[in-house]
């Protein structure tokens, strides 16, 4: 037995592993990555949002039979200025009075709204879902959903000794070896960075951590996870190539809404699977 | 005059502007560049602290006459593992059950301590006070403190319209040509970035955007600002010369000490001239 204090949050834990699942959050990037899914199940958006007043965030909710689920967004960010509108990029954009609002993507927003969410909705477990790059030398398809083993950053180098690791940030996604047979999907490292392109310095970190996907959030997500004791896990489903011969952001955007549709059947299932199970169950 | 909602949000923004400043919020990466600051105002460390239970952050708090103010920092993250100790990075690491806990710099940290200080201590003005590189070119020395005009990210390419400048993120800081003219502070751009070292598109990036300084932290607090619509100003003191003939890390840690003790004479001078004045006497 260990002391009062980490007795008392051990026994917590357990419990909380021992009771059904009743709220799962997912935290998602782009508005046309949520759609699908807020579609689906029929979520409303949430007007008066406990996450906060004033701020850009978009918070839908609903229930699955007794299953509450909510998606969060960062939301728009305004960015005006003088700029060409190509018709590939129209359903990323909304235009308004002259400016361009685009989705607030990266670590830093997504890192506020998975803070925020935690501490207002209290979920039993965060799932982020969201589009990405992958190398094809590990498996990965155009289409293809992953369950992520576990994260690393590759676009913060500390060379000092320590700092190195930290920078890197490994952390493990919650065990889910259940939900992982069940649905039967490929499973692979994700390594997060804030750019959608990849330097050689990105790639050199990248190729030394094993990482099988790309993303711009999911390692973000994760830190802040692990500071408020949450579970997470993360879908990622694979738009560009990253070893093809694409440029990425043009792979992208060719592929955007037929992979988000798959990314929303994946998720569906995952909550299917989840509904009426233990934290222990999955 | 504008419409009622406009109006009245300009009202309250204007009587904020009138009233005398009465909390200021510095937001201190490493707990070395925090100590001095600290010590000189007799700052205490805040037991139960209103920013979240079992959280690694630390806040200060202390009076200077009227003024309430705070520090806070991200805290120290458990790396544990193989590694090297050399004698020049002991002041950096607390060594504690055979794991070395580091200070948790960079973006997402700092974001997260940014937002949950605005929420919970509702300061007039933040002021991120920290170490930076800077370009000896753009007329930067050892030891300078700047005051921040402007700032943008370094590491966040999205090679798609609009995200492109989204990444970029440029971010006034507030205006505060007063306290400019008295300190006689030289004043310059601060690019943001999650490593300490630079790759070549880190260096493209950070010319092409005119970038005197160098940190690991300033725009993505700028951001968190912005979206509180909190006033936010920069005080970055030069630990290493990007276009020098050291390496970053070595040049940081060798000045560690002797320009945290002139960032916090700095402070010190901007919190004698805070006090007493309101937002538009900066």
């Amino acid at each position: 037995m260990g002391p009062h204090g980490d007795g008392d949050i051990e026994n917590v834990e357990s419990e909380s592993r021992r009771r059904p699942i009743s709220t799962v959050v997912f935290v998602i990037a782009m508005q046309a990555e949520a759609q699908p899914l807020v579609n689906k199940f029929g979520l409303s958006e949430t007007s008066d949002s406990p996450l906060g007043k004033g701020l850009p965030w978009v918070l839908y909710h609903g229930l699955h039979k007794d299953l509450r689920i909510y998606v969060v967004c960062p939301g728009k960010d305004a960015a005006s200025g003088m700029f060409l509108l190509l018709p590939l990029f129209i359903t990323l954009i909304d235009i308004n009075n002259n400016s361009a609002r685009i989705d607030s993507v990266g670590t830093v927003p997504a890192s506020l709204i998975t803070f925020a969410s935690i501490q207002a909705l209290q979920p039993d477990i965060l799932i982020n879902a969201g589009t990405c790059g992958a190398f094809k030398v590990k498996g990965a398809n155009i289409g293809d959903v992953f369950l992520v083993s576990d994260v690393v950053f590759h676009d913060r180098r500390i060379p000092i000794p320590m700092f190195d690791l930290y920078g890197v940030g490994l952390r493990q996604a919650f065990s889910t070896p259940n939900l992982l047979k069940e649905l039967n999907l490929k499973i692979g490292r994700l390594s997060t960075g804030d750019s959608l392109d990849m330097s050689t310095q990105d790639e050199s970190l990248i190729i030394a951590n094993d990482a099988t996907l790309k993303d711009m959030e999911g390692a973000a997500v994760a830190y802040v996870a692990e500071l408020l004791k949450v579970p997470v896990i993360f879908l990622k489903a694979v738009t560009d190539l990253i070893d093809g011969d694409k440029p990425a952001a043009e792979e992208f955007l060719q592929n955007l809404a037929v992979v988000t549709s798959a990314l929303e059947e994946t998720a569906t299932k995952v909550i299917n699977f989840i509904h009426g199970k233990t934290l222990s169950d999955l």
